[in-house]
């Protein structure tokens, strides 16, 4: 089954602690892609400006990602510049450069819009809005699920709230879902997001894992204790690939596909913060995923006492 | 199988946002009783002031923890003042009087230096070393667990480094770990102090769970998602009380068992945060403690995907 995602396509130039890299593969939709491409086939949508080398971007179409709703318009792409310090919690934006991503009315084209898995990467919450108006005045997708960020949590707070209403399921930070519920809690931020909309909330902590809330259940997975985190940049998006891209070969949403999900989003994470840009993405295979994923269970795997 | 620990038995008294407490059970020998006493007979030393209302220590003696070795010295007893802010991450001290605590040279009762289990709370490494000499002079313990923490790091950096070398396990929260080995890195902390001695290193990240490594493999449990935290003065002792008293209840060493008490002073360390002081502790039974480790089991179960 194939999965929509509509989000940025940009180019990234970032600096680590251990080396630097310039006008390399970026953005939400771009890295969702890398990583949901290793277990269905994905149908993009987004714009670049007329100086993007799209070149770059055939080792995704080879991969089995359908570009045909990546737009190319006249004017600058989307970059973004950030450095990394010594304990890689969080980015420094240095620069951001919208140009045609700031006119961005994304268009899915009329082959796209019966994907049965849907992920709105993190865009203005109105464009969300306008995707999933697109994509179900023709299609019904089995699950729909979206991203956001502090941005659009300040900016865009009314048409968030709304967006939750049509969604199924959203990825989010823990500071996020602080900052949208004012709930210092991640269970009660949980709650209140699950009241208003989503059956699934799943909050991103970065470097110590992942929950995601259901009404009835709560399941999480630690990040994978890597020794060498290279470039942190595209996790997230890694992540919602991984799991969404996941659901999507397994074909179900039952609750040990959802739980499975969140682990093959962890494990996508964890090889997106290797190497810069989507370049660890694109190297391994599904022999390795399986492994990483195995490593998981080993990770958290222990015998429960026998109920009396 | 007993456990012996030497560690602080004080006074503290606590503001969070949800209320305050005033000299109540505290100290991390008190706390560690608390929670081991739940799995297996408790030999506790340590040093009270004259002015110490001992009958406070009644409930913990009923519980099956020896007092023999708590000493009462003219002068104050240890007195500590702290609050929480709303987040309840860290606690800002408001006042330390350390008292008799000060002059603290723990003496083990001649009846305790057969202890099988011996942990070494939260002191100056210095006195762990000769707590350790008395121990081993008479007894030969199965394992042996410090803990430890920022200001010894900085001012008592050469005597912990030489503990090392004498302990099977120690315990520090991941602020300590990075401080002790200047590695930002956990796996390359944790690394470090393998090097340095012990068998086993367990890392505490507080609401974000707990590593446990060694050599060969590592083990993760997550902090149980509470939705209210109400005190977490005594977590991270209460966890080594559960981490120590179940293995010493389990009376062994293997993998499992290993990790099943790691999984154990996690469930205790969330059950300590529930009210203040020792009283969350005081009131739980046997029952509970057991189906608060198979909701642990629940938050991280999935199917591994098969080797192939």
């Amino acid at each position: 089954m194939s999965v929509l995602v509509v989000g940025s396509v940009a180019l990234d130039s970032v600096e680590t602690p251990f080396g630097k890299a310039d006008d390399v593969l970026g953005g939400s939709g771009t890295f969702f892609s890398a990583s949901a491409s290793h277990f269905t086939p994905v149908q993009l949508v987004g714009v670049v400006g007329s100086d993007y080398p799209v070149d770059k971007l055939a080792p995704l179409a080879a991969r089995g990602v359908d570009l045909a709703g990546v737009e190319k318009v006249e004017g600058e792409s989307f970059r973004w510049r950030g450095r990394y310090r010594h304990d890689l919690n969080s980015a420094e934006t240095l620069e951001t450069r919208l140009g045609v991503f700031s006119h961005f009315r994304p268009k899915v084209p009329e082959s796209f819009l019966s994907a049965p898995f849907v992920f709105l990467a993190n865009i203005d919450p109105r464009l969300q809005l306008d995707v999933l108006r697109q994509v179900r005045a023709k299609g019904n997708p089995k699950l729909v699920a979206c991203d956001t960020m502090n941005f659009w949590i300040e900016s865009r707070r009314p048409d968030l709230v709304e967006l939750l209403k049509h969604v199924d399921l959203i990825t989010l930070n823990d500071g996020e879902a602080r900052q949208l519920t004012e709930h210092s809690n991640l269970v009660k931020a949980a709650r209140w997001i699950l009241d208003r909309g989503p059956r699934y909330v799943i909050i991103k902590k970065g470097e110590h894992g992942a929950f995601m809330f259901t009404r009835e259940t709560v399941f999480f997975a630690p990040a994978y204790p890597l020794e060498d985190v290279f470039d942190p940049t595209g996790a997230g998006d890694s992540f919602a690939g991984g799991f969404i891209g996941y659901l999507a070969r397994a074909g179900s949403l039952d609750e040990a596909s959802m739980r499975q999900a969140v682990v093959y989003g962890s494990a996508m994470g964890s090889f997106a913060v290797e190497k810069f840009s989507t370049q660890r993405l694109m190297e391994i295979g599904t022999a390795e995923i399986e492994a990483r994923v195995r490593e998981f269970h080993r990770l958290v795997s222990f015998d429960a006492p026998l109920a009396r």
